[in-house]
């Protein structure tokens, strides 16, 4: 088997992510690199880490779609929409890690400041992920890629969800490295700004994936764990603080809740932990708390949990690489959901170190 | 006035930023440097930044004491008290950067393992953090100066405590440079161990200055701002987890909180702040995110706070520098505090950028 | 004394550097602050260290000019030129911190590739390494502020030069931080792009402070030490190769020659450069390597010097603050010289560590 | 065919690269792990990378040795010999990434201090830069793998001894990431000294790879590129100056010289690299000036040439990865052409961006 892909936005950050995965699947053939800035010019002026390794040029978006049978879309968010309509008329599924089909276009607007540009299309969409929506992706049309910090958390938080023992408060946080924001320059992440600087940022209920982390921690409460994108359920309310540091890759997320009836220690909930994440290949439970080096260059996420008997505070993290497991890896292992072939097909599983 | 003061662990982080402080304030005259380890070299065989600037050179503790009218202990915590015995037993006044002083003996060995070993003078000693306790810092003989996660955590908390707007969940956390750990070598301050790594440390009510911030909290509660070291109030119980970051210097506090009957806004909130702090010359409140490296290389705070009509939560930030105000800094502006000086003397205001 | 100085550029680095050093500087009073993008606005909207601490605002960089007696030019080469020659016009004097006045305009369109704009005020330049033009510089009505690069560079081989022990070949380098290059955004200096990555740039006679250099040294090769800048001397070529690596400040020059007649060994060429720099307080010869965190936030440079016996070859180093004797400093250096006051007034000695 | 290999030093970053590759290559199974301090522990105690991904464990180095049909020593100079020793008794082959057999016996004291222990085993070395020795190296029984700065200055360098383009001096230089240095603690890779830091060392000769870098470009100089490691040829004296500067990884060498009879221009230069490096599948020659970032997690080489029309000097540039490249990913390499396997089975090509 060898399915013809394309990748949109193969200039950016999550594009390279997605080359590199997609140069070694073994299943795949890369049919185009889509770009709206380098048309015509070879990949490797952009990307120099693939210098002498391949002769692949950048095409205009629309020669990809056309040639491609799957187009990953690592594009802006509502400039995906368009392209992801013009893939799915051409009859190709699409991987799309742009927010533009996580949440409903019911709650489009008031994340994201304007309407959904094709909301008919959402109900062809799966949220991609994989863990919790295993299912339900094979086959899917549209696989929605999750948003980092939404990854980070969700899966952080889910089997205490699970267990209907999220607390009246659900404070979460994440460090974050400069990558997720991506190859666009701005003041806030010019070298000598961020070098040498903490800040946090979108304090306040500003940032769009809180829409997604309640969406998921409300479905996981009421089903457990093979969730279906279009049921709710009854989710919490979460404090979500981003910050920024300064590291290139890496989210770690820090998410504390106190369980009203909570009888267990921080050995039982480990059990519990380990004992949701079983079968999934990308999940590491570590009673070691997780840092994010161990995962940079890796499409895995480590995952621990303390209990903090002084106030009865349970605190989750999980450690993911942001353009891994956060990005491009998510994506690929959303492709291969959707195809039924092997999850980890293409992925990085360990990472170097130092 | 010319007052004769010495520095105890002058060859440590503590230490340097004590030497920078005092040569330059006019109202002291450096009589020692005291250490372990270099006694009889130049200062500058550890402070190359120093090199051609100063002739000092490390003697040993005891006679840095016996040449003192005032002691500055940059030592570590249990090794620190019964220096401070003999300073006593001179007649020289201390200022404490150690924890040995800044909680209650009966308290001391559930922290830090020990018995204290010298619980008769802990009534002479006055908790340093001028802020809270500039009245009967006064002609203190023993000045504690706050731990640096304690400083920027109970500097963003204390306007919501005294006006009784904690919530029963207080969720603080840190992200806090190397520098804070000191010079001595560990792996997990390696560069190559740390740097592009995020991760969480003492997690679950490990770390020791949540006994200060417990005990502070309580005492702003009770008394709102001109607190007694000796005295106890009904505080709360906090959920802290600190984080590790890539960056040498800087702590950024972020510290939420649902209060059950706040009727104030963001704006409010940041009034109710401004107010609070009317009258500190190190605490700038703002409505803008701090970040650390505003304060890199100043002794001042800078705080903010938002609200989460979401959630209803409060979120409150304070930056300082962990080496500034949270060290060396603190304790210059303790010594000013005691001896009745101006509080700014020798301190860094402005910060460079980048 | 009190006099009233102007900065243009004041939102950029440079214009930083320059705030922190006149606002303590004891002789001088800031009438305005020019800029062409915040004009209105306050001056710590650009600048988060200063918050609470200046109620100074930006102004239109003519009115700055029009208030001043002096005005010191942070703002970028060629577009320097015309505010020089306003200044001029109403009588005030002028400290560069750009190109224009650094070298000849018969050769500024060969670096700078245009013609410079002003030629007719270059007799009245005069360039501002204090340290060899010391003498020239009293009474200057423009201060032509070297280039960070030429700064470490010159002033490590300035000793040779002046016994004449530059070889045939003089190979220079430099590893520098990014924020030589400014504030200005660009993906080389994207924190994602330029963090964990060390790049060459301008190699092979392309870096326009290589007409510095050169001219410097064959200056000190004819007059030794008080140098005149509108005379020639017999100078060597100079390879000059930079290196950018990912800190933010400092620049470290590693500069190698293998001299035809040297009889000095490692200690006697450290004689020679102790001996040449007897009288400058800024600079600091020493027998140690230097380290670009010894001058972070500091006004001074560090030289050394070595000998290897297996090649013949004399290797010279200097570290230098890029922002600090590399350009805020050095101006406020020059202005102090210009204006017969003490050499470091305003200016920071001892810097920080860690 | 499946190669049983041992790693000894395996809880060194030279030991996680190499465990790394060969987990992943398809001719060999991993024996054991050798360690002085874990014996007995899982790798992942040290790996956390690999958490959840092997069950490997260490063990005694003896144990290793006998159990492996080819030993990998990832283990300090001068107490590595002994276990070459021991490896050859039991018909083992090696693959040596100390400096114990890089250089003769002869000259091992004059550059490490000691005696060589086993200079009867040195015969049977060959060294392994894979590039200038391939064909010696096939069957080798001790492969020697080179110094990272060897590799990189070698590498940059070799085409212009072929050609003898080497002028009277030859002027290299590196900057160098902390990694290289080891996981071994000491002050100067702290993090808090290192951040925001650049420092030259080993200046003026002092240096142990000069040794190796003088034997390969004399050897070039004589033979052109299929290098014999037991000839001596007729190279140059080399003056090299390491830097180390805030990254993790990466080395890139710059190397300047002036020929005495030289014809070419940049893009005869260029072209002569390009010929030169025609066959090598690790080694990448471009027109663009090489960056660490671009090899990160690659075992490649980017090396570039220019040429100085002002100054007559040539500046050549290699950038590697001191892990890859530059230790494990050469130390594979070294050994695939030892057993006459595909060069580049196990090796990582591309890296990741950012």
């Amino acid at each position: 088997m060898s399915i013809g892909v394309g990748i949109l936005g193969a200039s950016g950050y999550g594009g390279a992510g997605l080359i590199e995965r997609l140069l070694r699947h073994p299943e795949v053939e890369i049919r185009g690199l889509g770009t709206r800035q380098h048309v015509g010019r070879l990949a490797t002026a952009a990307w120099p880490q693939l210098a002498g390794l391949t002769d692949l040029t950048f095409s205009a978006q629309n020669e990809v779609i056309e040639r491609s049978d799957v187009v990953f879309c690592a594009t802006p968010h509502r400039a995906t929409a368009p392209l992801v309509a013009q893939a799915r008329s051409v009859g190709a599924s699409v991987i799309d890690l742009s927010a533009d089909f996580r949440i409903p276009p019911s709650q489009y607007a008031r994340w994201y400041g304007v309407e959904h540009p094709h909301p008919e299309l959402f109900p062809e969409a799966r949220y991609g992920l994989v863990e919790l929506h295993r299912e339900e992706l094979c086959g899917a049309a549209i696989v929605a890629a999750p948003g980092c910090n939404a990854t980070a958390v969700s899966l952080a938080l889910a089997p205490l969800a699970a267990e209907s023992l999220l607390g009246p408060e659900v404070n979460t946080s994440v460090i974050t490295g400069a990558s997720g924001a991506g190859r666009g320059v701005a003041e806030d992440f010019h070298f000598s700004e961020l070098n040498e600087n903490a800040r946090p940022y979108k304090v306040g209920g500003e940032h769009r994936h809180i829409a997604e982390i309640e969406a998921t921690l409300g479905r996981v409460t009421a089903m457990g764990k093979s969730l279906s994108t279009h049921t709710e359920g009854p989710g919490p309310t979460v404090t979500f603080t981003p910050h920024l540091v300064p590291m290139t890759r890496g989210i770690l997320a820090t998410c504390v809740t106190r369980p009203e009836n909570n009888s267990l220690d921080g050995d039982g909930l480990l059990g519990l932990y380990l004992e949701y994440y079983a079968g999934d290949p990308l999940i590491h439970v570590q009673p070691q708390l997780p840092t994010t080096k161990a995962v940079t260059g890796s499409d895995r996420v480590l995952v621990s949990v303390r209990f903090d008997p002084r106030t009865g505070s349970v605190i989750a993290f999980a450690a993911i690489d942001n353009l891994g497991k956060g990005a491009a890896g998510q994506a690929v292992q959303g492709f291969n959901a959707a195809f039924g072939l092997d999850e980890t097909l293409g992925l990085a599983l360990a990472g170097g170190w130092p």
